[in-house]
């Protein structure tokens, strides 16, 4: 790993996938064949029971491993040598069937669906903290008034609630996605060679491999990447959605706008030369992810078009890749957690920044209103000429308005900010009720 | 459309997404703002239907609005000043209504979201042709027995079926996917200005423009555009497979290996300068689209992270590439069609191919039976041994493991390659029930 | 071309590019193609001469190509049946001398070439546009003092023209590069069907068509597509640089902001809904452009590995791409020479945004000043409190240090953004010195 | 370093990018910083030694680092405060000149671009070695007659030279890429906080350290990053240009086709359940690096845009993407070295697989030397006539084309391999003389 493994990445998550860890998954692949395979009478349950006590990673050898398996040109061909060896030393008999009728890239794909399952167990556990911390800063923030933006230019109102709920439901959309994909994702690879099984790879044997590590049965997928394509789009657009929030966040940021700052611990976000900054620097190593992973997805989607029974290359390209789509997503997600936690919110300045334009912002509101009495074009036009003024003059809209003799009763209250939320807190609420409901 | 409109692309998907068309479904949306808002009383009924009635792509000057457009960033501004205009040219009363509440991205977004229903509606039937295509062939070549390859190097047999119904399968699971994604997909975007919703866009308004649409209702994702990304990644991951298929035909269609060839129509394939060639010109289209579909769908996923309540630039970056996924999925989808319609399936060369290493690839059938008596290790290299003796001379693998002595009573049954296929015929079997049972 | 054809486009570069453009230079290759073969004596002149008068462009049924090229697979096997036909009709004798020697590739591939030579002196004009403005803008605001802003944070002033003097730089190395890379770039294609050359294709034919067409002689690049790759980088790093300037006017075109401002032409950026905005329009459009070109860029970069000597399939994927690249260059390029010729440069609010910290903006002037006295560490500790203090006060960080005795002669002078722009100006007068020395 | 960090990657370009080394390049700028001030009277001499000192990674707590630099966002400011104190602990007055004037951005990209200078000359030396392989390849291939294949088809025939000879041209034309963009590439960052220099970052202090560290002068390119994009690109172009061969080299290696072989080592390529398999276990490495390449490259290009005078994310999603891009490249150009170093070409197959199509592959030969005759559309038609009918009666070209007695008196000839490689060997001697001439 590199110098920024604790900055980009989530150290948990990289236990999970670190080489031992997919050693040890390859191993329990193998371990787990071996009981299916004696449990089907296929081989003596005792030999098959001295196979899977020898699948222990500290009995393995890696820094050979890694140098054996550039002449295979996967893991598992190292791996089976070594665990044979191993096996042949507690029972001769025995390592006649370690890895019977099994072929390595039912090994090394079984072990990568491993993983991702552990892995979208951890991702679901931080999810669920994600979605409650944006649960509890839209519950917080339901009446919180501030500006909504558009084109990066003061728009209306809106609130902070609002913005918070939208999020939510981005991460939610997520989390039905990973649902929605898991049967497809969590299958079993244990095909053979060619991927047509064999006499030792009978379909029981195959069901009950599927059954004991909790994955689903399924026909050879060696050549046919769709469901490794998926989930690296699933991970994908989930990493984009919290790019979003880390945008708008780091945006928010800007010492020009300060209504949002990343929570102050020691020494974070400083500068080196200017003390009294505080960086975004969380929300710049999440943004820095959500740069790099619609790549790393292409990569993977690239690589889909793989070459009869087991392709030249394509295959190789996704081992990495796979893994480093987890990786960064765990780091972007451990990341945003620690974001949403110490985020600091300052109402003040939103409120402040609220009467910048001198009222400008109210004009759709005021637009609105005028319309249904003189015609959209009319009022739009009204309102333009108005706004100019204000502009050029350095006046608040609403005296120009005063001054011009729009006959408004309720002039006053279009441009309280309150008046010009529009539905935000229907929606709100509808968004955390819908949310509770399930 | 470039010269290319018609071998990268679908005559049929371009013309559901031409400027007219996707004006079409921008004026559609404002004609049923205006309906539902009159059904909710917030608008007198009869100008809602003069409304309506101007919602006619005949009375838009496309190329005055591709002109003004750029001034205001999108197509809904300029579309919206001609339908007021020539609504006031109806009825002054009327024209104060147009697009009432409503903000560009409301027009702009849901249009895109009816196309996106028009192609989904286009690309299930052409799936569903494709699908009978594939349970054709993997019934006709159920038993055709041809070699599988691994690394681009014989490996041992499989039927043909066998490979058909894997293509199958991964075209199914992307049926399934789609089903499965269509209700985030096939949503209203109809939320105002900034995503607030206002006094002329309350819940029942969304809600009734939703259900006339035949879309579900969703709250405003004007910047959170997982449900964008989510489609191109349903697309990019189809072409991936097809790629896949069209990578195997073209393969296999190699001077050398000529299982395969496409239809020979007029002309079809033929080179300027070697009349005798079929080339493989219609996997060359779908491989061309297989290279080119995944940084687009990469595009989308990058431009994922908008700021605020809607993104200056890269909303604007969907737009064209959105349209250009399912362009390019539309032609690729066609063109397979046309070449799995047209595939011309050698046996002959395949079983000419099955005997062109001498019986090398039943090595794994020998090894495994012979493993079960001496060891998996001593078994390899007893093979090993002979396959070297086998090549070394250019003889058959059979002929020397006799003069070894090899004690292994259905030696003959082990080469040949009926009882090589492993599972084949029962695999495709299941693949084709389960089918048939949905 | 879609909706948005002049808003993320260039009319004059999709002229250059389009379909009946690159039918022209296909054949002006084909009759440049016979002219040389006449001199060289490989056919008769008075042949070459009748071929050459029949390579136009409206003899051509653009339509009719479309469809038939879709059987051999590529533009050119229609484009010279078509014109073989044009010239029997013309003399008989003659048609029997069309495209004699060559292979499709050779024309498409060499039509390219001249499309992206006629694009390389548009693009050249119009750099040299851009560099001027960029020229001017430095050299008017070389003492407009702003701030410096990193991780979106104010950090020490700058003066606007060093902002505008690097933007300046990465468009000269632009310049330079595309200077560097020209040579290898604007080469011929012509050898025959395998690379190889053959009787009609001799040395002194491919360099006397080279020579007509004024690109450089090459061997066959017909599978070896480097030089396709770096013209798309070259263009994809260029965007990339303008990029940059449109992210940083857009975002100092924030409400919050306000430092700079787009043009107001006619309804420029204006919204639907809020009359007082001014929208970044055009930088929106060039964003969105940003967006896309990497991954378009990647798409040729993904199309290099082809096979043999044509590629079925990779080659294709560069057609639509290579010019794609291009267009929306251009159209980048066109957009950002309008966003600078009406950028407005509020001076005013420079200043007032230099006031908006109170002072904290000098920390590192002050600490600089501090840290030869004391140390930088200490120096750095005193600023941060003193700066600390400072912001829960609501004071001018100058007072703050004042009060704590702070012992520096010229505090005064620290706090003035004139003496905190660092070497500012000499770096601005260096970088105009060093191009007009060029 | 993954499982895979021999297969993927060189061992010597992890230990140059290695974090230890990293950190070593940091400190060295720093110490060069000290230095060059000293020289320039800014600091004292002697404690700018001191400083210089301390600049041992042996002395940094990486571990430490790693964690520290999470509150920050990079890797230089937790370096220098560890720097400092190290300083400090040898002489506090020296502590107070470490890192004086500069900003983290100076010392994380001077190191970077430090790394490269390193690995451009590792990379140089080995692509040395490369064309030589290459030359010797084709010295050696010159006359070995294959045939040249065009959409994987046979086409006409050319020598195996010829095939290198284009290869070792596009390994020579980024040789020369490598020199064209060195002198951008290899400059020193060195301009403090916002790019603007300081009273202790002088030019001449500049120039001093660029020089000490040869490497070129430049002003701030804290946020322009065309430099950094354009690196990337050359590697991405490098690494497409050997996908290529490695692409040929792995279908070439196809059992059916068998024309060249990776050398055997012990156990290499070997399958785990098919002992007589030589699998392209090398090509497989290089084509997955291949298909990794273009996605990291575009990453680079996507962070272009970055905001003011430093991002916010953009910067860092740089830091490890260009060194996987240089790691990923350094494992691509020593493997594929490997892979030429144990080529085994087979040209008693290549001759086999000239007479597979019976003739088919000369008629093109015949094809023109008939159209001097009767014309090309004529020759033509008679050819596909004769084609066919040699298909469907699996007969010789030769023999059918004599029935129907087509008068060429050399017809013989024209069914000579050697008499159908067009110019190849001339191409090939002058991309030779063409090198040896540099």
């Amino acid at each position: 790993m590199s110098l920024y493994s604790q900055y980009f990445y989530s150290d948990e998550v990289n236990e999970l996938l670190s080489d031992t860890q997919t050693i040890a998954e390859m191993l329990r692949v193998e371990g787990v064949l071996a009981i299916a395979q004696a449990e089907q009478g296929i081989i003596p349950t005792d030999l098959a029971e001295t196979i899977v006590s020898c699948c222990r990673t500290d009995f393995i050898d890696i820094e050979k491993l890694k140098t054996d398996l550039i002449a295979g040109g996967n893991a598992a061909i190292p791996l089976v040598k070594q665990l044979t060896r191993i096996v042949k030393n507690n029972d001769v008999e025995a390592s006649k069937y370690v890895h019977l009728g099994a072929t390595s890239q039912d090994i090394v794909d079984t072990a990568t669906v491993l993983q991702i399952q552990e892995f979208m167990i951890w991702l679901d556990e931080r999810l669920d903290i994600l979605s409650q911390l944006l649960i509890n800063l839209t519950k917080k923030h339901r009446q919180t008034i501030m500006v909504g933006r558009t084109l990066l230019q003061q728009a209306r109102p809106i609130t902070f609630g609002l913005k918070t709920a939208l999020w939510l439901q981005s991460i939610e959309r997520t989390k039905a996605r990973i649902k929605s994909v898991e049967d497809r994702i969590l299958v079993v690879q244990l095909s053979g060679a060619v991927g047509s099984g064999n006499a030792f790879l009978p379909k029981e044997v195959q069901q009950l491999v599927a059954e004991i590590l909790e994955l689903n049965f399924a026909f050879s997928w060696q050549s046919a990447r769709d469901n490794m394509a998926e989930w690296a789009c699933v991970l994908g657009i989930l990493v984009g959605s919290i790019g979003k929030i880390a945008k708008d966040i780091s945006l928010l940021m800007q010492t020009e706008i300060a209504e949002l700052l990343e929570g102050a611990g020691e020494g974070k976000g400083g500068s080196s030369t200017m003390p009294h900054k505080r960086n975004p620097a969380i929300c710049a190593a999440i943004l820095a992810n959500t740069n790099r992973l619609p790549h790393l997805v292409a990569t993977i989607l690239s690589s889909m078009p793989q070459e009869h029974e087991r392709s030249a290359g394509l295959w190789h390209s996704e081992w990495e890749v796979v893994s480093e789509i987890m990786m960064l997503t765990g780091g972007t997600v451990e990341r945003t957690i620690e974001l949403l936690e110490g985020l600091e919110v300052n109402e003040r300045q939103m409120s402040i920044n609220l009467e910048l334009t001198r009222g400008l912002i109210y004009t759709e509101n005021v637009s609105l209103a005028l319309a249904s009495k003189m015609g959209k074009t009319q009022a739009h036009e009204l309102i333009e000429k108005a706004s100019k003024q204000a502009i050029a003059q350095q006046r608040h809209l609403k005296e120009i308005l005063a001054e011009m003799f729009v006959d408004l009763p309720n002039l006053d209250k279009l441009f309280m900010p309150e008046h010009a939320i529009g539905n935000s807190l229907d929606i709100i609420d509808e968004i955390l009720d819908n949310l509770s409901n399930h």
